[in-house]
């Protein structure tokens, strides 16, 4: 068994009232549904949360040290602004795979930079909840793979 | 009646004893005051709130979500660095009226640019304490258009 | 009885047939009147001009040096390009408030940059015609400040 | 019948005595007489002035409002400074065609950026005089499509 | 039944022989293999071509017009240089999915601009073959979608 | 009798099934057809080729050295990123004309930049295919002068 | 005796656990041990914080005005993102010293600049832990000298 | 006897009476009166305008083609944003000095660029109206020298 | 016995016909025997290609591998333009000598900037054909090096 | 009687064998002569030196702190280059006249920025050797006027 | 014993004459005096020079190579110009602090960017003379480490 | 017989003591003697010096004039920053050979602008000692040619 967080940015938590075009219909509950359905079958524990402050989620990465096996984050706005949240990435050297559910390289040029990017395995963009799935079995593969 | 959420951003608490020359001698209970009393002129209430983390003010602007039918905030330093509250007013979708206290355009040139203008309605800077006058009758002069 | 020059820089004499959508239906003249509604109960006495030329913006405002006490001014296009503008209004050193129609932070990235702005006591943009009332308040709250 | 505007901008009126290897020998009379040969043939009614003040041209732009049904136009040095002029053709909505005597993208770096493009049904440069004849031809074609 | 190009970039056929650290051990053999497994259960019939040839390139994306539901691509190096590649995927409207066997944002900064991604749905760089894995599921929940 | 080479550059040859809102709905057959009806009248004998490759398009300039008189072409998406095509045009030292069938200068800002538009004659963008024809017509006139 | 607040940014708390070839072995307990044997010796009294948002910060900051003689801070990652942090140190006007344990020159360029040192009196970096005991030393002559 | 063009730029009229610490305290008729005793001694009769708009300064250059052997100019704000009297200048061909009162390299980066120098036989700043005298000297002796 | 690949890139089929003032008057024949010539008292055996498409000279460069121990190259406009041969020459790991005719740093400064010179092993520049001798000398003092 | 020290920066002792076209054809001797006999006339005693030695040049600037009372440098190439020098002429607060023989802003961009500029009473350049006459008549202005 | 080379940069010989707001009021004897106070509590023996120039700080750095166990370096102006005092110190491989009086990072922009601060163990700026002290600190703490 | 001056730039005596993976393990007198060993056959006559200062690097360009034939040499670090020796190489206007023994392509990005450059003939980097020798050769070939 692998044990996997999962972070959730800022305002994530408003995801299904928010910007349906954008960033599709469903809730963040149906987003960590799928997710739990999906980990049974590749072995994963999750633990998810959601934060709207860097900091509460730079105590989150802090907090699975020692305790989980790897990250899978959407850092959202964070992605572009908080050299703090990589730092924790980096300080903790988890395996971390970043997820966004647009397509940001089709969005506002200051969406196209991610602090984030370097200090993770990969990223994945633009397909909305489904990128978190691939996300998790590319963190799965990640760990078979070691 | 109108409602209005009235958000002080970072460092606003100092205000009155945090340099006079740029930022005036009122305190943020003179200005909210000040407020209130208009307030009632334009059939407005408002609930006020100053923060200085990031994330409280993005969980001030998810709870006007279906509770208020506007915003009216001085986002000081994240004005200039703050992607997450953009997307914060973005995402609630409620109309926003940005205000600063100081002409950032005489200021230093990182202060120049804003995150938050281009998903206000619009933006009032350099009156002093004046701003939030001015910034409230323009949210209801926009409440009045609709 | 204070006196204010208002000036309507280029292009502003086809307010109300020209993008309706950017800048609201109302024409210039319109927007004067309500100007000078609003003056009277202000115990302010308005000089509006409009002209599409650069030097003759530039002219009123050397006319207005010991005649007026303040200037209200929506450069148009020549907020972005006019340093000679500037140096008018630093020239003369009457208190100065800049307004826009449109709320410029939304479009185009050459318009985000003003030229007058440093010299103003401040600045108003997105709130359509209203943004000049709002102006003119903010000149008169000025004057009763020294 | 179509009526179109034919704008000389600033310093073409030096035609045929300035810098011939780079503008031609033909003096703005000769380009004139040439494009008033070929408009009748064209169906075309010509109105043609030359300025030197972005003011002037302006003004022309705007009482082309109701009366004309296109703009055939040679910014010269205002090409890369009008914000202005740009509004102007945009306030008007009139179909404009953006013409250079020389090929502008062979000179200073400066000369390459075009505020008049974006707004221009599209820009014809480097063919001396000739580009006003073939300006006037895409100007009559667009016409015919529509 | 769906039908999906799968295009690799140039340098791609030197897989296996080329930089393992960057790139992994696998040859295009190995991968390709890999993705014809997969597309079975995802009933997904692909068409597979490595071309160093921009232009070949653009030809097999005018040839997806009509006889392809999708496209799967690994632009490689054409990703931070080919306009024309990106105007042949925009031509053609298919849904795109891009993939990268590095992480991009670890190397060089010219590798952190794709002019592929703001024309596909989606992008994902950084698993090695396994980017192709998830680039096909991504597809076909695409597919799905619609 | 002028002999000219015309050349398409890569995704022409989509045309008329392509993005009919930005290119018009001709297809390349319809645009040569009119050339060559035109090229008749002008004394003007063409060849005409389309080539998504850079390096095919090279191969077509070389050849006309000693063969053609002048040059049309429609560079695409080569236009802002081949130096090789510009080298190419200016190591055969023929009189070129650049056309675009869209205003380029409406478009993202890296298809403002042309490689080509300094070594070529002049440049004609946003007259749909009718910029061909003006193009034509300017080489005709450019023979002429000669 | 001088009162002075230490401040560690975030992530500082992994000290001893992360990077050590970057950021040695001592652990957060260990640095400000060491600052607690010092500061007896220059007669200074310490209040020490680690946090990792920069909202909680800006809170000690602020709460160091009018019980607090200086401050140490070392901002870690919010050095070179946060203009709120900066706009508390100069709000409330004390005496600050900027220390990094890394040569911040010697990494990312995005490290290179800092918000802080402007307002700082000045800046040690590169040091390891002694990087802190360095600024209190500053710090203790700075006291002396006013 | 040499024929001078003397033009000061916008805002000049206002000398004396305008930030004199930047300008000093002479009107613009006290440093006319220095240049017309100065202009006997050299053999060079003055004429002398000052206009605040472009095209008005553009007339004037015009007018001096064939009339005046010289000009000295003052283009105050016009030096940095007008390429139409850069054009002007380079059209007329005449020998120009360009002056400045102030030292331009001392104030705003945007007064640091010139589009006039370069089509100037030289350029002297920053000694008040002392510039101006030097400026007609330098005018004299290059006259001399040919 | 050494084998190198020499590599001729985009228009250099040209050469002795085009731009003699830059390029010099030789063929690319006679540069060819120049290179026989010396390299066979280098024991060096020599395959040269001229290509002017990318993926050709990708393809020659794949083709070296295992069988060739250095590569010669000369890579025109691609030099400039060309990540995927950068890609290719780091792909295949043959020690590789960048040669141009010209100083391309006395032309356009897009001509500065070399993709290849960084996987090179060194980079020689402006000698005319002389630059193709040079670099053979340095590819064979690197294989006596080793 | 006025003590001026006047310093030719780097390569000036080639003047008259170097480049006349941009120079003139005096030598530093002809110049020196002219300058000694203009500087009798206004009462200033002059003390020349060429350097090409940054480090010389600036052990000159000190010498002159308490014995000169103005300096009249012409900095060469380290006008673009010596933040050192600029450091010297603040140090000594001597009135300083920065002189060029040639239109700087005729040539290499790099050429275009003076770190010298902003310390310095004003700026003269283009004149040729007259220059440096009209530089020390700026500085006898000025010290007449303090 | 430890052997420390202190190099004092441009202008630093001035120290105490000049700007005393920004310097302080130290001569640079003063300096070396405290530091020499200092040095014997350490166990180090100094060796103290100052140089305007650029070569001679070179051969200093040059001549401690095999004679000193580290640098303490007042770069001066050098700081931001001098790649070539990097290289030396690069060259000697001996331990370096750099100091400044000043915070550079409260002067002009080109001020905040240091070549030597890569090369260096780490830097210290803003504490006036202090400083030095604060560096040979630090350098002594380096040599204890090792 | 041709004579010609050689110089080394700063730093160059610590060769072969200094970062031997860099720079080889050659001294200068080693590469000294392989240079006179092959000038001789090339029947040139060499004059090497080394310096560290950039004036004393000036003064031995300027003692070349009249005395010899051409110039090769290593700028090192001056390379990126020194003007004056670029003004001094075109000064003498004798043909030069600019060398470097590291490929600076491959070092940090200030490196890869080199000042010199343009006033050479040509530039060779990255083959150790050999690239004096390729300098040399070319020199002659140089010298051959005309």
């Amino acid at each position: 068994m692998f044990y996997v967080l999962v972070l959730h940015g800022p305002n994530l938590n408003l995801l299904g009232q928010r910007e349906p075009e954008t960033y599709g219909s469903d809730t963040l509950n149906d987003i960590n549904s799928k997710l739990n359905v999906i980990s049974a079958s590749l072995k994963i524990e999750l633990s998810i949360f959601q934060e709207n402050s860097e900091g509460a989620l730079i105590d989150h990465i802090h907090a699975a040290l020692g305790t989980k096996d790897g990250l899978l984050i959407n850092p959202g706005a964070y992605t572009h602004t908080s050299v703090a949240i990589r730092d924790a990435i980096a300080g903790v050297s988890l395996p971390t795979v970043e997820v966004h559910l647009s397509n940001v390289y089709k969005r506002e040029s200051f969406r196209h930079h991610s602090y984030i990017a370097p200090v993770a395995v990969g990223q994945i963009s633009g397909f909305g909840w489904y990128s978190y799935i691939l996300g998790l079995q590319a963190l799965a593969h990640h760990f078979r793979k070691e």
